[in-house]
């Protein structure tokens, strides 16, 4: 095994600073050097010129040389912090429903089908490279409530060399018969040997790419007994395990939750008042949030899925994402699917573009615009943050992926832009000044581009997809 | 030459019944014969299954026949009734602008290059190839200011075979230097040859796909001379010709305008004072109209192109498209690209289904919902319709395309759902009740399909692009 040489523009998002806006760095001439674990082990920008011909010069004979072409570039893989793997076969129906009926019309029904593990591993299978070839390099995927068909998604994820975090939900109220655990226990039960199934399988594999998540899938379908055993469980496991779960994503489901827990403030009071809130905790949607839950959030660390993409689709409202960066909330995209109607981390940007400026367009223009993000559209910068590095950090992973650093594991994307790629809607642009064009081409990707354009997806520096890989 | 018989699945969108809400027809199995020169001679579902028999025999002899595989469906082409050609260079870059700004430091600078025929003859091959692979069957077309390149544009339209309506700018104020034309004058001396180079083309082809129109791109643009003498070319030809330009996009463009023309009571009021708005004119945009504007659009039978891609990405705003309806303005979809970043009538229809549930999210929930289309999200039906009936009267083309019907011209599109299009987006449905599939189908496609989906592009019966034609 050998290092591999990755030579070529790349385009890489920059850590929060509290002082300044969110930013992005491109290089037109970069060698990152990737060792044969998949870590990267040295990243050196052409203007460096006497160290990277050093490098060049020291390593050239052992190493595999991937070189790019001048229509190319790498950049981070998506992190898609939000998806249901089960709903993929409804993706495109029901968007004339809101959040409770489609549950009740269109969700539950099609995630029943999953009690059969044969059913899941055929859809399973499709789903994963359909994620992949988009792109998304670190998926968090919400099964159903059944065990052996999560565990069936598990090995295929295995199998498929993705990052990622897999829960199987936990329902044991508020749902219909074939979608209902039949206690409280059981599906505490259920979600622990689906832990103790992923934890063992990365050790026989001495992989770490799969972690498990606890799942509740929203207040609403847990009995506060469920809730108290799962903050327990993700408790007794050191470190503590992830969870994940949704939160005000629609006022009807803000209606029931306050029905059905009287005795709390708040949505986030909820799950903060079962020890459900840290540093660990990926909440999807966060629709609705008041300010009290919004200082509840930032204090404890949590972050934030936006999915803006399903937020449209199912009507549910518009999720104020610069509100909760000026606030200091970790926030991430995700698809939503099927509330969203497209798997592709490109378009849950292109939505959270448009959510931003439709927020802008509701601000009265007789207040002032305060500094920071709130109320304001979001930068090209800041999309491709909140796909990456947000992300990375929502996932707690932000020490290891999100961008290209000493040390953090290559997940990339190799991006081609010409009309060779096939996509005819990207229109290759000038390349009169390198920056400019660098930027340009970023751009023109993140608003135009689609899995055409995505030539390699690589995690931990093995290739696992892309258009170029496919026959 | 001989018949053609088309067999299989057909999608059917039904003209408005103000008394009925907008909606479609599903054939599972039905027979459509197009005459050599591409009209609708009959059309038969199989349910009539006696007549269907008796076509099939006497016509089966001397026909060509296409057969459809149960993943795909027929349907009406797409049509486009907003899109710049020489802003496709420009697809996705300037998403952070509003329109003045957007204008002077992106679009017109990028049409400047239009000076040179050549550059215009490069571009516009590869724009007019890509707006037909995305379905596009019928295209209003803006060009620059420059009359060589617009002949150019209206050559390569011609070859590809598309139905179009194409106009080359006026602009002679408020324009930098090297897109502004010398005066009023040269301007509609300019606009003349190019309608009596197009008037000269479709004769001598024996072919109607090309319509002229006349093109003041803004009243901004446009002194009160050229206002008038546009005013009397499109009275001096007969029938009177079309007219396309921009109304009401932006807040910073109609205090502008309202500056430049101040003794106009509206923007609408100042194209109607110029006798430019009628039955034949195509406003783009209308997104802050006054009441007393939709009156006079609806009076004159002006017909509205809402772009919302383009009005969500400069920040224009939220068109009230249900508004219009209820007001029976004709009403069709645009791409308005570089304004929009995508050339596809799928992504605009996918953003006019987000643009309609941002109306219904800021509707005040105390007051009750009027019957009609005002402030409710538009169901599936009533965005197929936007994309091809409703443009098709945008266009004043209803009797011709824009729907299947005895006499129409055949402009279709041949849908393909299944994973072997090759759109990992497009989750194929399962095939339980033959109506609810066909629905799903559409649906599915509407909202998750791309240019894989479209396999073949026919104008006036004659194949003119699609995935299936491309190598």
């Amino acid at each position: 095994m050998s290092e591999t040489h990755y030579y070529g523009a790349v385009i890489n998002p920059q850590e929060r600073n509290p002082r300044e806006p969110i930013s992005y760095k491109v290089y037109p001439a970069c060698l990152i050097i990737v060792s044969p674990v998949g870590q990267i082990v040295d990243m050196i920008a052409q203007s460096d010129i006497v160290d990277f011909q050093e490098k060049e010069r020291e390593r050239c004979d052992e190493a595999v040389t991937v070189i790019l072409s001048s229509d190319e570039f790498l950049m981070p893989g998506f992190i898609d912090t939000h998806t249901h793997a089960p709903q993929f076969p409804n993706l495109g129906i029901g968007q004339e429903y809101q959040l409770l009926d489609w549950l009740k019309d269109v969700t539950y029904p099609m995630e029943a089908n999953f009690a059969d593990p044969d059913f899941a591993e055929r859809t399973y299978r499709s789903v994963v490279r359909r994620i992949i070839d988009f792109g998304t390099t670190t998926c968090c995927y919400y099964g159903t409530v059944h065990l052996d068909a999560t565990k069936r998604l598990v090995d295929i994820v295995r199998d498929s060399g993705q990052r990622a975090f897999i829960g199987k939900c936990n329902m044991d109220r508020e749902v219909p018969e074939d979608n209902l655990e039949p206690s409280a226990n059981d599906s505490i039960q259920a979600t622990e040997q689906l832990i103790d199934y992923i934890q063992n399988l990365t050790q026989a594999s001495d992989s770490l790419l799969i972690h498990p998540i606890i799942t509740p899938r929203f207040a609403i379908s847990c009995t506060p007994e469920l809730l108290r055993g799962l903050s327990d469980l993700a408790e007794a496991y050191n470190p503590t395990l992830h969870i994940q779960t949704h939160i005000s994503e629609n006022l009807d489901e803000v209606a029931r939750m306050g029905e059905l827990f009287p005795g709390n403030t708040s949505y986030a009071d909820v799950y903060d008042s079962f020890g459900l809130l840290g540093r660990k905790t990926i909440l999807a949607h966060a629709v609705h949030l008041g300010d009290d839950e919004i200082d509840i959030i930032a204090k404890k660390e949590a972050g934030i899925s936006h999915c803006p993409t399903s937020n449209f689709n199912l009507t549910s409202g518009v999720a104020p994402v610069g509100k909760y960066l000026d606030a200091g909330i970790k926030i991430g995209l995700g698809t939503d699917v099927s509330g969203g109607f497209n798997p592709s981390i490109l378009n849950a940007i292109r939505h959270a573009s448009i959510a931003s400026k439709v927020i802008s367009l509701q601000h009265n223009p007789s207040d002032p615009l305060k500094p920071g993000y709130n109320n304001r559209k979001l930068s090209v910068a800041t999309l491709l943050y909140l796909a990456t590095l947000g992300g990375a950090q929502v996932c707690g992973l932000e020490d290891d992926i999100g961008s290209f650093a000493l040390g953090k594991s290559f997940d990339a994307l190799m991006v081609k832009v010409s009309s060779e790629a096939g996509n005819p809607g990207l229109y290759p642009g000038g390349k009169e000044d390198v920056d400019k064009y660098l930027r340009g081409m970023l751009e023109r990707f993140l608003f135009c581009g689609d899995d055409r354009n995505i030539s390699r997806v690589y995690v931990q520096g093995k290739l696992i997809g892309g258009n170029d890989c496919i026959e």
